[in-house]
């Protein structure tokens, strides 16, 4: 018997038509806005009765993303669903997608067939229509561009600007898990530098690691919310860590606020691992980012309908500018919150130790 | 008296924010259909009558532009005109655009002004509005990733696969000159390496120079013809070449086409220019791309209507499929036309000489 090697298919041998054919043979559409896809100078999109959502994101091979440790399928998943999470941070939900794609020929198309695939699979689970975009070549590394479309519920987008005083200030699932996932691959990355035989130590991290490599956009919360009769009064999703985003909120809203680190939600996993690298847990959930989650606001008369929510955390509240940006300790003092996340120009976490 | 030396401010010193804060500052709107632009987590638009155009292009330094000859002013605007440019082949005006950058630190901030003062001066030029979009740092190279959104004249676009058969097929403008202006800056480029005391030689090229680095999106033909009462059966614009604008008008439509050789418009300093370098101009205007002039077809009632339009040239007319995809040439011959144009996945031009 003979083993199958995986085959390789040149994407030169394709050509950049024969490519866009191969990924986007067989695509069907959901959303009866999706008027024509792939195929022509533009796509055609018809939103006769809503606004329209619209935002894009520019990925990059070794800013964005290592290919050491991100399979291909993973990376396809998460740059999509990081700009549905744009569209659910509006209180919105994702019907369109438009993906660029810069490759060198270091690729095969089957690793670009890997990478399509993550992308298909997250339009299919959150029901978005991929309707074209561009494939080009690149010379170093892979580059990706996402446009995402979509529409807000019940015609009402939600703002960061409009938060209010007194308002309630909440959170969804959990945060600082992507951070920790991520001290967990670069360091098997850095072992297994050291040592290619090494085989990489991942038990017992696959909640954190997931979490990392395979996010999910919270628009199952904005369909909760909307469910129960709540609008949330200011909106933003946690991409650069809770410090960041809070930060905008408060000053696009000419406000301050108070949270409380003791109502801050992390995993169990998360602090135990944070403690293993020597930081305090709240700082991975304040600072360390990409956990895409919702960070929004309520009235305090909602208190009631999201109070037994399991998901949401009540974390703190709004208060007048002057309060100042803070965060009350666990020991009742008081520390001014600072952005200290992801900044696209360092290009790498700033986490205090 | 002492020089003033150019100010360079280092994107760090910016952060992010602060960059975003500076390029996106003063902008404003001018299309009723922006509802919000920068600043949030989506933009939010509304299109309540109309469908709407959407595309998108990725554009990557060393693979679509050449700083060593590209100044950054025209970077910029050629990089939003050519997003234009599908709009109005789909018988469209562009109203909305994003705009990705992915910088290095090679970059200063001033530098990245002057790219985005060529954008905002395209914005401005063809009246559309800036709404956002996303900007990260690369390792090597400038990155540009644009998304445009517009809409269809009447509402009605027009597709690339509806020519039928007799119809005439028409150009705007004229074809090559981008592509000679391409060999003009290319040796010039390569005079400047091997003696960078030499001065380059641009004197008496200015049209094809132009054409190259400033092209312009035909929304004034789109307006000519719905003025006219002209609507075209099919539409694409140049980008890659003639031959390969009309195999995708033919193959999409199930039909062939002959156009004349002695009927393509070429101007004169472009012949002169191909001449110089040996290679046909027709080969230039066949192959050579980037000329953002519109290729459609129109029916033959309608050639009373476009044969007094001076900036339109009737070159042929559409056959039955299994006539194929001919050029008549100036002796009477008749020759298959094979798309010979850009491959993205090759990265230069394959021009026969």
């Amino acid at each position: 018997m003979t083993e199958d090697k995986p085959k390789r298919t040149e994407l030169s041998e394709l050509g950049e038509f024969g490519l866009i054919d191969r990924l986007t043979r067989g695509i069907r559409h959901r959303n009866p806005g999706t008027v024509v896809g792939v195929g022509d100078d533009a796509a055609v999109l018809s939103y006769p009765d809503k606004k329209i959502l619209i935002s894009k994101d520019l990925l990059i091979e070794g800013v964005h993303f290592d290919l050491v440790y991100t399979p291909l399928k993973h990376l396809g998943y998460k740059a999509a669903v990081v700009n549905f999470s744009d569209v659910a941070a509006m209180f919105g939900f994702p019907r369109q997608l438009m993906v660029g794609i810069g490759i060198s020929n270091r690729f095969s198309a089957e690793a670009i067939d890997e990478l399509y695939s993550g992308i298909k699979l997250a339009c299919e689970r959150y029901d978005v229509d991929l309707i074209g975009g561009d494939t080009v070549s690149s010379i170093s590394g892979l580059i990706l561009s996402l446009t995402v479309v979509g529409d807000a519920h019940a015609d009402q987008p939600v703002f960061r600007n409009t938060a209010r005083e007194g308002d309630l200030v909440c959170v969804s699932g959990d945060l600082g898990a992507a951070y920790t996932g991520l001290l967990i691959l670069e360091r098997e990355k850095q072992v297994y530098r050291a040592d290619p035989l090494m085989q990489p130590d991942l038990a017992g991290y696959d909640y954190i690691l997931e979490r990392q490599l395979k996010p999910e956009a919270r628009t199952d919360i904005v369909r909760l919310l909307s469910g129960a009769g709540v609008r949330p009064t200011a909106m933003i999703d946690i991409s650069d860590g809770l410090a960041s985003e809070i930060i905008h909120i408060c000053n696009d809203s000419g406000l301050g606020c108070k949270l409380y680190e003791e109502k801050i939600p992390v995993d169990a996993t998360t602090s135990s691992v944070a403690d293993e690298f020597g930081i305090s847990p709240v700082t991975c959930a304040m600072n360390g980012g990409e956990d895409y989650e919702l960070l929004f606001t309520v009235r305090q008369e909602d208190y009631d309908k999201i109070k037994d929510m399991p998901v949401i955390s009540i974390i703190g509240h709004m208060t007048e500018r002057n309060e100042g940006i803070s965060l009350v300790s666990r020991n009742g003092s008081l520390i001014g919150i600072q952005a200290q996340g992801w900044d696209a120009f360092i290009g790498n976490k700033k986490i205090p130790r």
